[in-house]
């Protein structure tokens, strides 16, 4: 009767967003939003009589996402044959074993592609132990003790900011109002902004439209992605500013645009409509460059999407590099990661605003930040999570927005399962999405 | 009668060296030294009456270099039906093409598989370039101007620390004497140090009769792997020091072991031994820690093989890190990025001593090295190579060591060609070699 995870599905999946210039920015003119996907299937029975799964992904923005599912596919012989109450019960052994291969570790070491992959399979083991206990992962995180949340960190290059200790310390200073605290966000919800307005590809007037939609819905924040024209972006962040008003905050996105002259020139440009905060102005890798940017003008700075790994968030934080620390699910190893950000954030007093958008990165990373503010940092007092409205249609526990805010998941797991029928129709090159869409190019030919 | 390259081969090719427990050391206990190869073909007629090739790889470690493969094939595209005449001309725009494709890019950005991926098709493209031009790289590099070598490099991000002004300044002060330094390097060759006594596998007596015989080969330098356990750590080191004497530099490599503490509290423990440098202390992404632990004992920090990029790199020598830069030809985008790195060092006035080893990495580098000399820093003192009489025989122009120097490669291209029966034979998982292990090991249950 013992569970074990018998089978371990990846798909290659595509959404055809490039043909709306949804997503489109200073460095990414035409993204096809996509997920290398992985479905751990087992012989435990789940409430609907079949076996309970668990799913994951990496995020891309198209070519390579084939690359993205081959390195999944490395990572098959930790799973399939793993008992499923041993993975529920120490997913810190998981981490370990996924991320210290010594001879996939060469491929990063802990950086890109492997790095990736390592965490779509270990979201997909949260998502399963999530399930396992029955609770969405912000409430089974946050029903750990401080000692089990130790556990799952590989506290390995960051005893020089944080120690098992600091963090052990950390987490009993938070254990106080858990409870109340996890009330008041079922009743609340958690604070989101919106980029929708904000696309690089989109019109002036559609721009103004959707900020003040944006304001009517509820939000107190939004983003306008900048980089491509000084010019065209003064404009832009003006109308926008006339459009909202100045209660509502406006953050810009650089998308690693520049180098750090330029980023301190054109934000001391934008810089009179009052910017929020200017987000990876430059290389995701140049902590001394974010640091040197903070410090030239007056806008705060955010980064983190692209930042491979706790090493390079613990250095980002030494150096006074960033006001805001922008975590995503699916970059950086999982959830085990990205409970080392968490606490070393806290660490440093500095908020967590997590990125998200793309496919499926609001419905994973919400279970993140409202696990922060129960039993981590507190508060969400100046954090936000991003919110992009794009394909929640395609997963079956989608993220709810009411107000501006997050509502929280109450359904186990991760939030992290797609719809069948999407993954079927989307699979790519043999998905009829993608059929399709080459019959077409053939006939306009 | 235009040559262009007509195809595209992908081999992965493993060698099972982990049954000899060479290359181990205290973060790879048992690599399989594997590469993910590349082979331009085109039908340009070389010499032979064939089409004249460009061969190109990556290095690994054994598991994932297919997915190191995967990434290669997702960059053919770019390759086939690419003019050679063109490809040959402007290595910078096929530099710009692999690694500023938007979607590709978001695997890394410049970092892990995909980076890796696209260094490996450039230095194909590199060695299909010098042989189209009759020349080794070396020379081929050292025979371009300064305005030539420039456009090769992409600034972006690096400019804070090295604009192209003042790269060509670089340039520029030493042209003069580039003739007469090729011909001492031809006659002299490039110093040389040797890891083969070192590996942390090894017994005492192999260890102390290897070192011995380095310095009877004529090497004035040779490295030790650490990090497992300190009380063998300073045993081997004192044998090593007792068996080569003072005149002999004995470097140590930690392999990314240590937090920051650990490498402090270490070193300061091996210092009595004299070491030349200690190597890889900790983190490859840690440039503060490095800062930190240079900062904190008394021997010298050197770091690079696993370093991703070339903007890590400059914020290795802006923080004052680093007293080596170790370049490796094949972990960052191919000549072009270790053109960038090798312009950073010689602004900021740090040697380059590149990483070598593996499969086919001291065939590669040394070109840089060479070019280095003749054409960037003028100067080989205080620079070393890496050297590790590994797996050379599959070369069809291996690397030459005489008396502790790398020979100048004389034959046209990059040294990167294997043996086309090395290739057949290590082929995985289809090889005879890999087919025989299964055999064997199906045999011994």
């Amino acid at each position: 009767m013992s569970q074990t995870v018998t089978d371990f599905e990846v798909h290659d999946i595509r959404f055809p967003t490039s043909e709306q210039l949804d997503g489109s920015d200073a460095m990414n003119p035409d993204p096809d939003y996509s997920a290398a996907y992985v479905v751990l299937r087992t012989d435990g029975a789940d409430g609907d009589g079949g076996g309970i799964e668990g799913h994951g992904f990496c995020f891309t923005i198209g070519r390579g996402n084939e690359v993205m599912a081959a390195a999944i596919e490395a990572l098959r012989p930790y799973l399939t044959g793993r008992p499923v109450p041993r993975t529920a019960a120490d997913l810190g052994e998981l981490y370990r074993d996924l991320t210290h291969d010594s001879q996939l570790r060469w491929l990063g070491p802990e950086k890109g592609v492997m790095h990736m992959a390592a965490g779509a399979v270990l979201n997909a083991a949260w998502d399963l132990a999530a399930k396992h206990a029955g609770r969405p992962v912000w409430q089974f995180l946050a029903g750990m003790t401080p000692e089990e949340l130790v556990s799952l960190v590989d506290f390995r290059y960051l005893t020089d900011a944080l120690t098992p200790e600091e963090a052990l310390a950390i987490l009993r200073a938070a254990e106080p109002g858990r409870a109340e605290r996890a009330e008041r966000l079922r009743a609340e919800g958690y604070p989101a902004y919106t980029t929708s307005p904000g696309w690089l590809g989109y019109s002036d007037d559609k721009l103004v439209r959707l900020a003040k939609e944006a304001v009517a819905d509820g939000f107190t924040q939004i983003k306008l992605k900048v980089g491509g024209d000084v010019a065209d972006d003064v404009r832009r962040l003006a109308l926008a500013r006339d459009a909202v008003g100045t209660g509502v905050r406006i953050a810009v996105d650089a998308n690693q645009r520049w180098d750090v002259a330029d980023a301190v020139e054109w934000m001391t440009a934008l810089a009179p409509y009052d910017p929020h905060w200017i987000e990876e102005p430059t290389s995701p890798d140049d902590i001394l460059g974010h640091a040197a940017v903070r410090a030239g003008q007056p806008v705060k700075v955010a980064t983190g999407e692209h930042v491979a790994n706790r090493v390079v968030f613990k250095q980002l934080l030494q150096a006074g590099a960033v006001d805001f620390v922008q975590i995503d699910a699916a970059r950086v190893a999982g959830v085990n990661e990205n409970l080392a950000i968490l606490l070393l954030a806290a660490k440093f007093g500095v908020p967590v605003c997590p990125h998200a958008g793309g496919v499926g990165l609001c419905e994973l990373v919400q279970h993140l930040s409202m696990f922060d503010y129960v039993a981590v940092s507190g508060t969400w007092e100046d954090r936000v999570i991003e919110y992009v409205d794009h394909l929640h249609e395609h997963f079956v526990d989608p993220t709810v927005i009411e107000s501006g805010r997050y509502t929280a998941p109450a359904a186990p797991g991760f939030s992290a399962r797609m719809h069948p029928e999407s993954i079927a129709a989307h699979r790519y090159p043999e998905g009829p999405v993608w059929q399709a869409r080459r019959t077409n190019e053939e006939d306009s030919r």
